[in-house]
């Protein structure tokens, strides 16, 4: 612990023993120089005459407050005078200040006034830190004045913040550019501000007791910034540390769990109809070609495998139970399955927190943590690993291979997953219901989808991070090789968090959630549409080499639509070269659209399609392709897929992987040509213009943030 | 003309005949007055001591600012001085502003020095006045300072602006709470800015040649407003007056067009894959019953229907000819149609001025202006009605009947109308191409809709409005009746206007778009496919009673998602009444939860799905229901489906029509569950959670600016 950290630890000790839950003005001014954050010059003064020495020596103008613990909204006192410019002033002031106070609260303790130097700057703004109870430490900065008041203009960070995330949290306000001065200022000073933050960040990591921070307002100018006004707030009940096992012990179980080679079905059942019945027929039907073991206390064997009276009968290495009895039964069986020294336990049933059996819940999660056993659920369909033919799950069995991992923490929503996959003919990888979430939660999945080469994208519904910050770490890490979606339901149904300070009150939960995940490199969707189709859209989309995006349709009216989608996703139509204008213009009739969009028009017959789709596939400037399709009797909708796809392989014969999009208007004919193009791992939507770009966008958000382009 | 507009008009004429385009602040300042708009006292000082003089009079503090109509930033020539609070003071910045200003543009013709009351107030708004080529004046309001530069803050509406909506926009900018005061502040007086905006909007109304009007700053107080700085620029070109028929002569023409009992499709002809061909086999084979005539230089006969060398020839009256031949010919043929007195042709060649040739298309319209015959298109693919069975296309037939009306300006669009509804099987009254929009344009269509009973929603793609003055007026009527929906296509790719003003510049067209749309009662569709999925569910749903939705779902995680999309668009849960609960309650299951959503949980046979929706439909406070469906063995898709439409249609016969959408997630079987659906005018939607609540909020959208709820 070096000197910062003791004098503050100090601090923090006194006001425990004191059992303050909040620090005074003079001790969080300590905390802030402490961590070289600036301050205003000051001192304490207890009597009118005091004041008026006090003020002299820290020079005019000043700033006089009252100091009171028990007064924590000095204006609403009456406990602030402004502008004080002379000694008769600063007696005044005084007089004043103890009189308001003493009307507005009798019985408060007041320790004197507060004289202040009173700082100036161009630009008021905001920085604090929060607790929050999944993500923990969060620091916050936000444009001042009616900005953040009115706009909530406002962003967050974990703490501790580097440098480069502070910096870059100053450009994240939507308000960012009054930073580089407007209406003629200066701009301020980005490194201080970057700097205070920092200092913010490893204040409150350094000292977990500090709840809130408010420095309000930080006063910016082209030279410095200093923090007129401290609050910080106190909380000495620690949450008790997250159960949280190494990385390589999470992966070891994971894998066990994920690709066993030997599973129990507890609660198997030969009578049609049960859930233990459909795991069964499941694992068998889906071409599983492990062991399975059914558990059952009297058969002999259920559908067609020898039968077990307890997983401590079998005698091979079992890797996974999934568990199908009733809720009751699970914490006694689970004794068994850490006798037997199984990884992983399934929890099939509901019956547990959800309608209110928090306590048996939390028997079961005791019984596996004394055994070292993971469990997926409880209140769940199961889980599917088509690479190993694995339908762990009552539902029907899904075997399309691909390298996309889905996970869902509402089994409806895990049935809309399984939907739209098989009617898309969706490659996964993985499929896996989460529920309650007792034990194993997304990041012990994204951790092990990190490793599993068999998976390339992962898609997860979420609607709460039980610890979020272990989730932001571990995205963090994977999304930097494999694109991450997350649907966060529940973002607008929260109430409002109990928050004593400025900052609090400005943490709503989405807010937090949508800067950690952009800070963690995840792609968010919007809705749960969005997020399946990004799932089936980024693993098949080629990584974009750079920026520049060309529009290319049939239909001016599509490109239009295109431009605007592109604009709306922050995707950059490339400025056309002049040599790659006129090599279009070969191809087009004169009174077609050359610029980007370049628009062919309608009446051309397929040769067109053909030869400027190849010419903006063979262009290196060209990084992704938007096609607007139009349906035509010259160009039919099933010729133009044909046509499309062989370009396409004709490209990637020659090494040539860019993104293509594509965007089909006409008659129905158009569904069929899109499904085609789906076959050829090509995006087309019909009656769409948003979807396909937006689904290119997703595909960019993670190459940036991934540093490839 | 009264004194007030008298006085103006002299000043503007003056301004005139001294070929300025811009007024001097004196005159400025004069306009202001005699339309009752505050401004600061003030006074000309041509000298130090006048400078010192005038300030006197007006009492300090006061401003100070170079008067010269050469030099526009005044602040950017050292012409500004604010704060002068003594005679010294204003002799000494007379001087340093002369100084200044001849420093900059030693050329500058300087009239003096502007001495002015130094206003003061708690809030910067600015007030101004732009013309648009489409929408003709517009009044702005937006919030000052940072709010405006950064967040470009502002509302537009169509001048003059109504002393309701002048109020309306105080409410609409983002931060509309600003004017209630925040910080302690007292809010400000909202009647004086209202009155001010007024006042602008009269101005610009009475004197077209004002160009544009800025404002800025207003300073508002708890007391009132006053207009620091105006500025007013002047264009004496007039656009000419734009072609407009009454109502009723419009109206005449377009049910001859939409509704005709005789159409001449001009270059009919006998080969298959021609154009004319295509036409005469649609007319005929969608069942057409009035007179079809084909035009053709030689044919006896087209496609079994007598053939005519010219409209001339023809006996009975015509209402409507239909123009397949090649653009060139336009113009002369339709000379004889104009001799034969059709009121209408549709012109579907394209080569008109999206080739460039905009001399072929105006000397088409000469000839249509000339014969009072009004044109559709050129360059579309014709159009629907299909309560006469009427295909004027070349597309293949529609016949799919229903209360939509859909328009687009492009022929891609069109075509993903086409295959969209049919896939869909939405029921439509029409589908039109406007194309290059010679002459019949979207307000045309608008005021024909509006009478036809066969319609009940219109639904436009929209790239540019010709005259956006008309088409708001007519939509602002129409919307009052049934609902308007609008995709306006190009809103990011259009450049910056030319503006020399502040609000010129904060012009955006999207901007002044979305406004005027909102203004007008139109439902403005952002994507594609929310244009096709509004026109498709706006015409099912009834209109709700009231704002109380209820979600019903058997999949909390559904419900978690619908209560996201609920808040995305502006819908309110219903509080749920304690009765209510305790009815709810009977039907589910102990640990389901009740409240709003209200969960039946995932296990629950169709009985509780009936008893539930039963009760939600039943009950007179619960407005509009939606539904989550989660597919289960126990109420498999179908079996819901069957339930939902016979629920519904009890309701039904009892009178009870309330808006109920549903989202489906489960196996692929929802997606027939949700067909089926869709066949007893239920909206469901399969693998979605997010648009079915955006089809609900559209009708809402539409019932509360009709006044309905």
């Amino acid at each position: 612990m070096n000197d910062q950290t003791t004098s503050v630890a100090a601090i923090l000790d006194a006001a425990k023993t004191a059992g303050r839950d909040s620090l005074s003005a003079a001790d969080a001014r300590a905390l802030c120089l402490a961590y070289g954050i600036p301050v205003p010059d000051e001192g304490l003064a207890t009597s009118a005459d005091e004041a008026a020495t006090v003020s002299a020596e820290i020079g005019y103008p000043v700033v006089m407050k009252i100091e009171s613990p028990d007064i924590l909204h000095k204006s609403d006192a009456g406990g602030v005078v402004v502008g004080v410019d002379s000694e008769d002033a600063a007696r005044a002031a005084y007089d004043q200040i103890i009189a308001n106070a003493t009307a507005h609260d009798a019985d408060a303790a007041v320790d004197g006034v507060q004289v202040q130097q009173q700082a100036s700057g161009d630009l008021e703004v905001i920085v604090g830190a929060v607790t929050d109870p999944s993500f923990g430490k969060l620091v916050a900065f936000g444009l001042g004045g009616v900005l953040v008041e009115v706009m909530r203009d406002v962003t967050f960070r974990l703490a501790p913040v580097a440098a480069e995330d502070a910096a870059g949290m100053l450009t994240s306000v939507r308000g960012a550019e009054i930073l580089d001065g407007v209406r003629g200022q200066a701009g301020v000073d980005r490194a201080a501000l970057a700097g205070i933050i920092e200092a913010v960040g490893k204040l409150v990591s350094d000292h977990p007791e500090i709840s809130e921070v408010d420095l309000n307002p930080v006063l910016a100018s082209p030279d410095g910034a200093i923090a007129v006004d401290a609050r910080i707030l106190l909380d000495f009940d620690q949450q008790p540390a997250r159960y949280r096992p190494g990385q390589e012990e999470i992966l070891t179980a994971m894998r066990r769990i994920m690709q066993p080679d030997a599973v129990a079905v507890i609660g198997a059942s030969p009578e049609a109809g049960k859930i233990g019945n459909s795991v069964m027929k499941n694992l068998i039907n889906g071409g599983y070609e492990g062991e399975i073991y059914p558990i059952h206390p009297r058969a002999e064997e259920v559908e067609g495998r020898k039968a077990y009276t307890s997983v401590t009968e079998i005698d091979g290495q079992v890797d996974v139970a999934v568990f199908c009895i009733p809720a009751p039964l699970v914490p006694r069986v689970l004794e068994e399955v850490g006798q037997k020294e199984i990884p992983g336990a399934v929890l099939i049933p509901s019956g547990f927190a959800e309608v209110g059996e928090e306590e048996l819940q939390q028997q079961a999660l005791d019984v596996a943590r004394k055994h070292n056993i993971r469990l997926m659920g409880p209140n769940i369909y199961g889980f599917y690993y088509t690479h190993k033919n694995l339908c762990a799950t009552f539902c029907t069995p899904y075997d399309e291979r691909g390298s996309v991992a889905l996970s869902s923490q509402s089994g409806g929503v895990g049935m809309a997953i399984i939907g739209f996959s098989r009617t898309n003919q969706m490659g996964v990888s993985a499929i896996v219901g989460l529920g309650n979430k007792a034990d194993i939660d997304e990041d012990d999945l994204l951790t092990f989808f990190e490793q599993d080469d068999n998976t390339q994208v992962v898609a997860m519904h979420v609607e709460d991070l039980k610890d979020g910050r272990s989730f932001a770490e571990v995205a963090s890490r994977v999304t930097k090789q494999k694109p991450v979606v997350v649907l966060k339901a529940g973002r607008t149904s929260l109430g409002a968090r109990a928050a004593r300070s400025h900052t609090g009150a400005l943490a709503g939960d989405d807010q937090i959630y949508d800067d950690v995940l952009r800070q963690s490199g995840v792609i968010r969707a919007m809705t749960l549409n969005d997020m399946l189709e990004y799932a089936r859209g980024l693993q098949v989309l080629p990584t974009p080499q750079g920026e520049n995006i060309l529009i290319l349709t049939g239909a001016g009216g599509s490109g239009v639509l295109l431009s605007d989608a592109c604009a709306d996703n922050g995707l950059s139509l490339m400025s056309m070269p002049d040599d790659l204008d006129a090599a279009f213009r070969e191809y087009i009739p004169p009174f077609g659209a050359s610029g980007n969009p370049v628009d062919i028009t309608g009446g051309e017959p397929p040769t067109t399609y053909q030869n400027t789709i190849r010419l903006a596939l063979e262009d290196e400037r060209v990084h992704a392709l938007v096609l607007g399709y139009w349906h035509t009797i010259i160009t039919p909708p099933m010729v133009f897929a044909d046509l499309l796809s062989e370009e396409i392989e004709r490209a990637r014969g020659k090494g040539i992987h860019k993104p293509v999009v594509a965007s089909l208007v006409g008659d129905v004919e158009v569904e069929d040509a899109a499904r085609k193009l789906m076959e050829h791992d090509i995006l087309a939507y019909p009656y769409e213009a948003e979807k396909p770009v937006a689904v290119l966008a997703a595909k960019y958000r993670w190459a940036r943030q991934a540093g490839l382009i």
